[in-house]
C-alpha cells in the first residue's frame, strides 16, 4: 500500500501537462488518473501505465484520488467544474478571473463544505504568488504603494483577442514591462503612473489570405481595454515564422512594494519571476498547493480556501522540524 | 473598552524603537507598555503617554498585554528571556542564531505550551521572509539551486568583531553582494560559488590613539570565518568620519531559486530586499507576525511557531474576504 498523495488531472492541456511533468519531480505524490471530455482512448499521456478516463465518470474515482488538480479554464470550464469537482474531491485550480473571485469563491465553499472537502482556489502565480507578495508588501510595510509588472510574457488572452479580428491567421503578444518604470520604483520614488507607462504591447500577426494588413492593424490598436491604452507594435509575419519563433511560453513579472518606516526610511520589497514556461511554472505551483490541499483534510479543514489562507510549511514535503533547522 | 490588540514591547534598543515606530502605523493595534531592564525613569519613548516598567515586574502585566515583542540579542537575552516570557505571554522574537534554532524552538515551545501561549520564533527577513522564499523556492520547483546573497549592507556580527580587536576604538563592516555572481545565478546557469566568489567586505576603522594600524589591519584579514575567506578591504577613518558617513543601518539582500521543470525549461523566482534601516524593517516584520500570533491564540493555537508555520492572510488586519477580493 501507497502512502504517496495520490492526485488526479482534470483536464489534459498545456497546464495539465504540466502538473504531469511536475509530479515526476516529487517523491511524495503520485499521478492515478487523467480525467478528459475527450475521447480518452486518444490522450497520449508522457507517463506509462497512468490510466485515462472519461470525465463523465469522474463520481468513480472519489476513494483513490486524495487531491484533484483542476487543469481547466477559467472562463467556460472552472465556474462549473470548480464547485461540482469540489463536493467530491479536494481540489486545487488556477481560477483566474480576478472580478469574479468572491462569487466563484462562495460557490467553492459552499460545494466543498457540502462534500467535507477542501478546495483551494486561484493557485499559480498571479492570482497566487503574486497575491502573496502583495499582501506580505502591505501587512509589513502599511504605508506605501505596491506596484505589479507583468513580463516580458506571452499574454495569452491578448493573443486570443487579435486571433478573434477578421483577416488574422494566428497571433501572438507580448506583455513588456517598462524598465524606466521599473527602475524608478525601484529607486523608491512611488510614482502614479499612465496605463501606457508601465507595459508596452508587442503583437505578431499572420494574416488570412486576402485580409487587409491596414484594417487588421487598425482593429488592434483601437480595441478597447486590451490595446488602446498602451502603446503597441503590430508586426506582420509568416505562419512559418510564427510557428519558428513564438512557440514558446514564457512569462514573469515583478511585484514591488515601496514602504517608508519610522520618520523616513525607504525599504523596498520585490518579488520578481522569469519564466521560460508558464503553465509548466503554474502547474508547479499547483503540486505544492495539491499537497497542502491533502494535508489540510486530513488535519480536518473543510471548506475553500486560497493561497493566503495557507502556511507556507503545508506546501513542503518536509516536516515542520527539518524546515526550521534547514532553512530559518 | 478597546478592541485594538494590546502590544508590549521587552527591550528598548534599536529594534524596540523599531517596534514602537511601527506600531504607529496600525490602526488596529496599540502599544501598551515598555518593559526594561534599565532604570524605567531613564527611557525616553517617542510616543507620549506609554507606561516604562521594570522588567522584573512584567509578570504583573499579564492581563493588559496580548502579545509581547522580544526585542533583546539572540546571544544573551533570548535564550533566557525567550521562554520565560512564552510562559506568560504571547511572544514574538527575532532570535537569529541559525545552528541553535532547534534547540531554542524546543525550550520556547514547552514553555508556551504550559502557559497556554502562542510563542512565534526567528522573526524577520533572514530568519524569516527569506526563509519563507527559500521555502516556495524549493517546494515549487524541487529541481533546483536556491542561492542567498546579502547586502549591501552594515552587518552587526561583523563589526562587532572588529571592534573586540585590541586597537581598534571603533567600525563598522558593510557586506557587498557580488554583481557578477547575482548575475551568473539570474541568468539561469546554476553556479557553485566559492565563499569569496559571492561576497566581498568593506570595514571602516577607527583606531585607537597609539595603535598599529598594520596589526590591526592584519587580525582583520586573517580573522577565521568572519574574513579569512572573503576579499576584505580596510579602510581607516576618523571618528568624525565613522559617525557622519556611517551612522545609518542600511542592508538587505536576495534569495534566488534557479529551478527546472518539464525537460528543459529554467524557471527563476527571485524575492529581494533594499533596506534603508535594518531594524525598522525588522520590526515591521515584527509587528505584522505579533497581530498574527494574537489571533492564532484567539483561534486556540498553543505552543512555539516560526514563519513557516503562518498563513499569510494571518498578517494582515484585513478580513479573509476583503484579502481575496483586493489581492488575489
Amino acid at each position: 500500500m501507497s502512502s504517496r498523495i495520490r492526485v488526479g488531472i482534470a483536464g489534459y492541456g498545456n497546464l495539465g501537462r504540466g502538473v504531469e511533468a511536475a509530479l515526476k519531480r516529487t517523491s511524495d505524490m503520485e499521478l492515478v488518473g487523467v480525467f478528459t471530455r475527450r475521447d480518452p482512448h486518444k490522450l497520449a499521456l508522457q507517463t506509462k501505465g497512468v490510466p485515462v478516463h472519461s470525465m463523465d465518470r469522474i463520481a468513480d474515482f472519489v476513494d483513490v484520488v486524495d487531491v484533484l488538480v483542476l487543469c481547466g479554464g477559467s472562463k467556460a470550464d472552472l465556474p462549473e467544474q470548480g464547485p461540482a469537482l469540489a463536493a467530491l474531491f479536494n481540489t486545487v485550480d488556477s481560477f483566474d478571473t480576478h472580478a469574479k473571485v468572491p462569487e466563484y469563491f462562495a460557490a467553492v465553499d459552499a460545494a466543498a463544505k457540502d462534500g467535507k472537502r477542501v478546495a483551494v482556489i486561484s493557485v499559480g502565480w498571479d492570482p497566487g504568488l503574486f497575491s502573496i507578495n502583495r499582501l506580505y508588501g502591505e501587512a509589513i510595510l502599511p504605508e506605501g504603494a505596491t506596484y505589479t509588472f507583468w513580463g516580458k510574457g506571452l499574454s495569452q488572452g491578448h493573443s486570443d483577442a487579435i486571433r478573434r479580428i477578421p483577416g488574422v491567421a494566428g497571433a501572438v503578444q507580448y506583455t513588456i514591462p517598462s524598465q524606466q518604470a521599473i527602475e524608478k520604483v525601484r529607486g523608491g520614488s512611488r510614482p502614479v503612473f499612465e496605463v501606457r507607462e508601465k507595459h508596452t504591447r508587442d503583437c505578431y500577426v499572420v494574416l488570412a489570405e486576402g485580409a487587409d494588413a491596414g484594417a487588421v492593424k487598425k482593429a488592434i490598436l483601437t480595441m478597447p481595454d486590451y490595446f488602446a491604452d498602451y502603446d503597441t507594435t503590430v508586426n506582420f509575419i509568416s505562419s512559418e515564422e510564427l510557428a519558428r519563433d513564438h512557440a514558446e511560453m514564457p512569462h514573469g513579472g515583478f511585484v514591488i512594494r515601496s514602504g517608508t518606516t519610522g520618520e523616513a526610511y525607504s525599504q523596498i520589497m520585490e518579488f520578481g519571476l522569469k519564466l521560460e514556461s508558464n503553465p509548466e511554472f503554474t502547474a508547479s505551483v499547483l503540486v505544492a498547493y495539491a499537497r497542502a490541499a491533502h494535508r489540510l483534510h486530513q488535519q480536518g479543514s473543510i471548506g475553500a480556501m486560497s493561497v493566503l489562507d495557507i502556511a507556507p510549511g503545508l506546501l513542503s514535503p518536509k516536516s515542520a522540524a527539518e524546515l526550521r533547522k534547514e532553512l530559518l
